[in-house]
């Protein structure tokens, strides 16, 4: 499913493409990057996790790959097993391997020398983290707040470079009481806001869905929607139209009774987790600002990069 | 393929676990790193950012997922097909999600509903540089220097924390006429030497082999050995046996022809990259200098943390 989209997103990759700041690499949705548009990375990235050590949040960091196993009792195969990435290895002897060698070099197809693996690409940043929470025991008082991030995968070709099938997520993930976890919930959607227009960007707050796939997932998204379990911070992304930026989500106790995290008193947690998507952040303020970063706004640019040496 | 190791891989991996600096997802080969175990990565990091800065190299990054037809280009499939991991993604209807997610839930095989995509895992960060410097056309005077990395996957589960599935490379690459890339790979091996044994590692530099496939593989093997075209910083890792921290490889014209990389005379480019493996370092100095970063010599925190505030 390779979508087409209006002139103006084309237009902004073509900028993009021609300033150097995404490199094509010959499908769509997955890019290189400059080190300009790095810098601009690093650069909200930091003003995350400024936000996190506010809030004194566990760091922690998982690598693109996550386990197969614990894949499976997220229920994310059954909401969106569309945008699902599984990987596949080796499974075979000599002449099968020269056989895929051959195949390869010809471009033909070599997929049945590949069986499934115990690992999976991560969708989102927070998968990893119930699985280890709930390894940890039940939720000392408060509850947990944890800090996570990294590269995630959608399958979702797309020539919007708003959507990549390849991008990073800086996430923080609230787990504990009902209460706590709605609290912290709704403010997130005022301090998202306010983080985003403080870089010049024109935010919005919106209820918003998942892509559930399917006609069953229509039920699911209207309900979630009309819940306001997940909200989006919205701004022009790579055209007029807006996309989510930060998404603030409130899951219930739905990973709670999945990875079996426990509360103190020993009822399912809840779980709520915002995310900045790093790539669409780094791509607003591009639409928003300009494409060279060396003219952006003094304010913007004081808060991506406090330290000089960081600037691009 | 699950490889079992000697005493003191294993007991140094339950100190970095118990020390919260690893994190187990329940995968051999994948962990979470603790905010002390990243910021040593990026001091690292830091370290070969400014070499490469000093040698003016050009900065770019790329995501851990790459063209599958690239990828088919460069060979890797005939000399490593055991440790490449591809990537899948769903292909059916309703019916066939409903089964998949059916099959998942109960931790069943659902990989008959996975097809091969147009994507797969990088194996090592120089991948995507060279088909992206032969679309660049011929080289220019001097040939380029390309500074590179991320995450990488290899399908090589093992208990070794020194062997991961999913790690992080730092890696330079070298593009141009015979000599120049000839003379770049012999610097190296004393550079990078020197680099790490600065960090109080206790360095050799060996000629080494890649870990090529099959009986065949043992003859290209011995050929790389023999004409050290594969040379190797090693020093202990997570056992007294020394493994590479710093590979320094010369692929004569491989990825020249492969890729149609062209000297400004017409010939096929010359290729050489190295490669700092980020988590072997890190894990180098968690063995050499102990667990508890604070207490590591002021020499070795000052050249990984020039600036204060990114000790952790």
């Amino acid at each position: 499913m390779h979508t087409t989209h209006p002139d103006g997103e084309a237009e902004f990759l073509t900028g993009l493409l021609g300033a150097g700041l995404l490199i094509p690499c010959d499908v769509p949705g997955v890019y290189g990057r400059s080190a300009t548009f790095e810098a601009v990375v690093a650069g909200i990235d930091g003003l995350a996790f400024a936000e996190a050590r506010r809030d004194d949040a566990e760091e922690v960091r998982f690598p693109p790959v996550m386990s197969r196993h614990d894949f499976e009792r997220s229920g994310y195969l059954g909401s969106f097993p569309h945008l699902a990435g599984s990987v596949f290895g080796f499974t075979g002897d000599e002449r099968s391997a020269f056989e895929l060698s051959g195949r390869a070099a010809a471009h033909e197809d070599w997929s049945e020398f590949q069986g499934m693996t115990d690992v999976v690409l991560i969708p989102a940043s927070c998968y990893p983290v119930y699985p280890w929470v709930a390894s940890r025991g039940p939720l000392p008082d408060g509850g947990r707040l944890v800090d996570v991030g990294g590269y995630c995968f959608r399958r979702e070709p797309s020539s919007d470079p708003a959507r990549m099938q390849a991008f990073r997520m800086h996430e923080n993930v609230r787990i504990g009481d009902p209460d706590v976890v709605a609290a912290w919930h709704a403010e997130w959607q005022e301090r998202g806001a306010r983080i985003l227009g403080g870089l010049g960007l024109a935010v919005d707050v919106v209820p918003a869905n998942d892509p559930f796939f399917g006609r069953a997932g229509r039920i699911l998204a209207s309900g979630q929607h009309e819940q306001q379990l997940k909200m989006e911070i919205v701004c022009p992304i790579s055209s007029a139209r807006p996309g989510a930026v930060l998404s603030v989500n409130a899951h219930l106790d739905h990973f709670g009774t999945d990875f079996g995290i426990a509360t103190k008193s020993g009822g399912p947690a809840h779980t709520a987790c915002i995310g900045f998507g790093l790539e669409r952040v780094a791509l607003a303020l591009f639409h928003r600002h300009g494409i060279d970063s060396d003219n952006w706004p003094e304010r913007v640019r004081e808060q991506l990069w406090p330290m000089l040496e960081e600037a691009p």
